[in-house]
């Protein structure tokens, strides 16, 4: 058994890591915290999720100094800010615990890339050149070896996901940008009350045009530019993701069909479509990405839908902890 | 032309208000006014609600002194928290405007009720006991001589509306007290950024259970006592209200129809059915209350459904204004 | 291992059957069918469920002569129509499977009563007697010992859930009949495609009023009169039921408490709220039924929560299967 | 006061219709129809859409025979299916009135489209050529002489309100396609019973992609080829369309904004947005289409809302009504 922490437990990422650890057969949970200056502090987990009344009742530790907790366990999960992740992850990583973060704060082994985008100067280069990309599908060998895991942002999950196994097999136009339209539901936004997720005032529109973090986290690890548009839609959970592409001239259906079965014909939480197109339902509280696509002339249509909390970050990050581990790839998730 | 004066026109209620009031022949919006101390002052409306944009895009005001204001208007709308209300209604009730007030700050012409369930001195017995509620339907004749329109709460209206047609009547058996369940989309609870109203976090659940401030409202005007259990339902707009009572032995299904006939007839904000039940998305966006009823036994059972922004505050604030002033009783509303 | 055959599979309570029963330790599926005339007989239960897509791919086979699959099961798992569930049953159980009905051919062990509130004639008595109402907290000794589970109704679960406390302790008043209000997801009417259930018509609305056939199901096991409203509400899963009952004089809060508590403090999924009342989402997706109560003067209000597809329908089933076969009761289910 | 008759009258569209035209002060609703084998007919409008009770009462009529309405009309609004307007359109227009038909009956002015795309043979080459499409912005001159106007569709409206001003000006680049992305509510599916249509079926997915009848639509009008991806949301109305573009080389924010300031300046019934971009609830319920763009290096993203049933329908139908008879553009509509 390994003893696990989950810090930032609190928030809608954080529950769904409470639950799957929960009945994962290998871990236990030894302690959920949060920030030192939280109102949940000292609450039950339960209390503010009622959901998991009498499943997980574990209280809400503030946590100060990661001291005190990293003696104690072999694995922590950071469901927090990516700041907090930052100040964090060093000191669990120093005490050898294994890291899983679910910020952005160690995603791309660039510093210059967090000046520019998340607004803050990153400390730790050393480990931004240990962290490895919890992208589980793609980076299996690395995350087996890896000490600190850097899970995949949710838009990003679904937006390589989907083009990857285009841009490896060779079969994109250069001469064009793939074109990534998503929409997320609000859960996406975390759990905090502001007037953009107040309940009258969700309505799906496009927000962070040109601008979203996610967009440089996508363009680094595909190594290709793309268009990325993000919008809101006014349901809790999941993500959409429609790209649309210009295929090299004489690329087939049945080339592209090929390369999609090789990237994930053995991958047990990517699920492919022959024919039609994934609805978000199909997703929604499971842990696995579908993808479909359509073929027409020189053009592809790809559609991804996942569940933002799910394969966007905590099954995703259980995904990784079980490869990382050698447990089977789905245990506790499906 | 009257010209109007909107306090708090950046609220659900006030958005509503300057929609009827800027297509009313009879009415000129003289300005818009906010607390001066709202972020939102110096901004259009219809900055903060683009469905305006075109159609009314006067600024939000700062009110500090309602002197600024009162001798350049014939009408004043409070669509304001209680205690602003309590403060602001009476020096433009002295300037000789006429005042109609969406909050609960008049609508008891007894100050121990303030203090009670509002947690409030009421400074102003006067204008308590000049006060018309304006529960139009019931209160015609005193709303056409009023000065002060205090307009009901939107889970008032609906009960009321459904139960003084029995209590006028007769009807009710004393022995048992009318059960009142009712369900309210999340815009009762007006626009602001909390967890309760977070998108994420709202759910179907029932609140104020015994406790909430509509309940002694309800009393006060019926003259009986009430079991009263709102609920809040994860949609925006409407009230949907089902209320259960004990008929006097002998009390037939025609005596109950011939007593809603006898009310409603002749009242074209109110819509009887004459079978079946209304659904809430017949009332959605319009000014009516829309109610069926069943008879079994000596039991019957009220279902009525209204906007909670609409005929539960702005339109029957609209309704009372043409009522007072003699235009048509629908004017502009349908 | 136990073989087991669920007939019904293709609705949306077969769907959460098949999600349980094949992650269950103890149980094998051995075959999804449909009805013979089915237009989905044929077809993989995820073709028309992609949620289930690489989780439980077995066909839909029709069914036309239970004598087919009875030799090959032990168990089966009827989500059928009243009708379909009344022809079928005896055959299944004549080779000796045990039965777990989730329609209400076999609630209640009067032939009349399906005459009257039905529309068909029973005509197997003898298992109307034999059959065990499977209200798991208040029937575990008949269920293990039963060869014919009828699984309760959604609304009575919830209704019953609610009141059998206060009635086995005796602290009803007698004078007046419970007021059960109660509001179920659109996934209560079925997989099927009607206007009723088409997305644009969906509005919270009363129906069924005084006439649904949960009223009598729930007055025949309480063996006391209420008065049942059932409500739609626009949203796909749940119930959330609101009774409002007259204690008799002097019966306390503690009382009341110390009743649920000794109903319930041993069940592990019911979850009773020391304060504050259930959310809808607390139970969604998930076996539980929440209850919270709260009481003034005479009266008191329960509240109660529950999935309509699981504690309602598919997860009190497979709670009845473990207090049958003596698996622990929430095997599977948390 | 012009006569008029809605044929159709039943569907989401033809509500609209009935209640714009209600409050027009120029038209009087002669009569509403159906097709004579609907089940609708001879009901009031009001059975079937409570929310028109004591607004429009009048009777569904049934129509077998245009004649029998054409004499006592001037102006004929046709919402029905393709077919239909297809058939009955000429006998109408042939006895001299003014119609406006809702279908995809008119809308592109060669007879082998239909063939093609919507599986009819088209009759009726003179009147495809005297047509004018009524596309309110880009039409006035046009629908003011025309007998009859093909109102364009849902998705082609936002389309092509979003692309027209940047291909007017001559500001995109050739070498690529528009991608355009948009997600429609469901009442765009018609008012019927499907399982497509079914409350718990409808989830966020794309459909018909590289097929859909509005792709040529959009392709015959805008001249130039698009890539066109709908998508259907999980509300009741409203369209979001996303369009990315790639530019000339050296075209700019300034110059885009001319284009589009250039295009609707002067138009009321399209609102540009100066900063942001327009969300759904901007125009649910609303006649606008709103529209936001954002311009980096070479490539242009375009939003635009509008409610599919009103810009995208109906409230469009009433403004090429407004414009032909000279009335001002936004009578009844704002």
């Amino acid at each position: 058994m390994l003893n696990t922490l989950i810090v930032g437990a609190s928030g809608y990422a954080g529950v769904e890591l409470a639950t799957y650890l929960n009945r994962h057969p290998h871990m236990t949970i030894t302690a959920l915290a949060v920030s030192a200056q939280s109102p949940d502090a000292g609450k039950l987990l339960s209390d503010l999720h009622p959901q998991l009344k009498g499943v997980v009742d574990l209280p809400l530790q503030p946590l100060s100094d990661p001291a005190e907790f990293a003696d104690k366990v072999d694995v922590v999960f950071l469901a927090t800010a990516h700041e907090v992740s930052h100040d964090l992850a060093p000191a669990f990583l120093a005490a050898g615990c294994v890291v899983f973060d679910l910020s952005g704060a160690f995603r791309v082994n660039d510093a210059d890339f967090y000046t520019q985008y998340y607004g803050f100067t990153h400390q730790h280069q050393a480990w931004l050149d240990k962290a490895v990309y919890g992208l589980a599908e793609w980076q299996r060998d690395g995350i087996k070896e890896a000490q600190l895991i850097a899970v995949p942002g949710c838009y990003p999950t679904a937006a390589q996901l989907s083009l990857k196994p285009l841009i490896e097999a060779g079969l994109l136009n250069d001469a064009q940008w793939p074109v990534i339209n998503a929409t997320s539901g609000v859960s996406g936004a975390g759990r905090k009350a502001t007037m953009n997720n107040s309940f009258c005032e969700v309505s799906l529109h496009a927000y962070g045009i040109f601008h979203h973090r996610h967009h440089p986290e996508i363009v680094a690890h595909l190594g290709t530019p793309v268009i990325f548009t993000p919008h809101l839609g006014s349901f809790p959970r999941g993500i959409l993701a429609t790209t649309t592409c210009r295929l090299k001239p004489g690329v087939t259906q049945d080339d592209v069909a090929a390369a999609f079965k090789a990237a994930y014909d053995d991958k047990p939480l990517v699920r492919l479509y022959e024919k039609g197109m994934p609805a978000l339902k199909s997703v929604v509280g499971l842990p696995f990405c579908d993808i479909g696509f359509a073929v027409q002339g020189e053009h592809i249509i790809v559609v991804a839908v996942e569940d933002n909390l799910l394969k966007g970050a905590s099954s995703q990050a259980v995904q990784c902890l079980n490869i990382r581990f050698g447990f089977p790839e789905t245990e506790s998730l499906i």
